[in-house]
Formats: structure tokens, sequence, C-alpha cells
């Protein structure tokens, strides 16, 4: 079987952490907002289409993203989504949103105009925090 | 307990065309895109904070709409999302998209300003073949 290959353009606009079971857990490089992007090993296009045993375990692995946002980067409010018009690979959009945040009350995408770069201390800190707080794998790639 | 009451902003965008059984299923008036939007009957403000059998038995109903949306109105893209940045309550967005529709390749939230209403007929008939395809249930409000 072919090694699943997480799309370019996902690697360009992300900074890969690691993976859960079921999903590659990425981070958006602007860092405006905390704005996970969680993509499932599969070759379906939209999240509907999956088989539901998959889904359901894909979204069991966004909530722990959620819980994350919420509780550690003390986030109130996660948008969540699945659209891949432009890049047609399917991805999870978990996106920490507050009141008064960059793009407040817009959906970020389309929307979110400002941006700033992580440091690498900050993508080793989030990525320490998921470990421990949600069991992710890190690997090297 | 008191009656489950649908937020007025969703029922003035939306049409109000019946139920599955977990979420109430409306379809946003504006007829450019199959836009239908899935109310589940909770308190929780965000799809990711659902107990997991409520989040799970949302989504199959959601994944129904979208079979739907491809099978019967031959859209062959559906994005799904769950935001609620602007009404609170929490609704679950299913849209059908395809290449070159009105505001492909964009989301349509914030990005959709072509507008055309149904005609009662039309209303009639997707409620009709939702009855017949997935098992809605239609109620009189």
């Amino acid at each position: 079987m072919a090694v699943f290959q997480i799309h370019p353009e996902l690697l360009a606009s992300c900074h890969r952490l690691g993976s859960f079971n079921l999903c590659h857990v990425l981070l958006h490089r602007n860092a405006m907002l905390p704005w996970f992007i969680l993509v499932p090993e599969c070759d379906v296009y939209d999240l509907l289409d999956l088989p539901e045993a998959l889904r359901n375990g894909a979204m069991k692995e966004a909530a722990m993203v959620s819980e994350f946002i919420k509780c550690q980067l003390a986030y109130p409010k996660v948008n969540f989504a699945a659209i891949g018009n432009v890049v047609p690979q399917l991805h999870l959009h978990v996106v920490g949103r507050k009141s008064g945040d960059p793009c407040w009350p817009a959906p970020v995408w389309g929307h979110l105009h400002e941006t700033r770069k992580y440091s690498s201390a900050e993508v080793r800190q989030v990525t320490d925090s998921l470990v421990r707080y949600a069991g992710l794998t890190v690997t090297d790639h």
C-alpha cells in the first residue's frame, strides 16, 4: 500500500506537529488564532462520506483538540469545519475563537487578514502540551 | 422540561422542513445553493462539546442530508461546518457545492452574495424528497 502523503499545500500552510491514532495533526502557520488542522488517513474527500466508525473516531480526535484549545489555551469557543474546496484532501479545521479576536465574529476562512508567525519555541510548546494533554505522538518527518 | 425552541435568527433565515430523531432540519432561504442547517436538541453551544453518542448521532443525520445532496440534488461536494459565532445555538451547516457555483471555491459564510428565493412549491418538493429519501418527519409549526 502506498504511504499516505499529506497534501503539499497543507504542509506549506501548516506546521506538522504529530499524529493521533487516525489523524495527522497540523497547526496553521498563522498564529493570530489557535488553528489546528486534522488530516485523517483515508482516500475520501468529504467528512460526511467517511465510513461511520472512522468519522466518529476522527471527530473524537477533533474533540480532544477542541478540549485542549478551551482548557489549555483559554479560548471559550471552537469553530469546526470540513471544506476542502481548494485543497481536496480531507482535512478538519478546529479553530479557537473568542469575542474580539482578529476576525470575530466572521469565520476564519477568507476573513482572517492579520498574520503573525509562530516562533520555533512556540511550536515546540504547543506540541509538548498536546503530547501531555492529548497523547499526541510526535514523529520525525 | 421547557420545550426546545429553535433560535429566532435561524427561523428568520431558513425554512423549517421537519426533523430527524435528534436534529431539526432547516433549509436556508437562499436558494443559490442547497444549504441545509441541522439543529440538534441540546443546550451545548459547540459541536465538539456534545456528548459523544449525541455527536455521533447528529453527524449521522448530517451524513444523511449530505447523501441526499449528492445523490438526489447532484452536487458532487458537501461542505460541513459548526460555527455559531453570530447565532450561538448549535447548528450544523451541510452545503452542496460544485465547481463554478456562485461562490466557488470560497466557503459560503460571508462569501455568497447572490441570492434567490425558493418558491413554496420548491420548498415542498425538497421536503417531500427528504421524507422519501431520508425519513424526515414533517410537523406543523
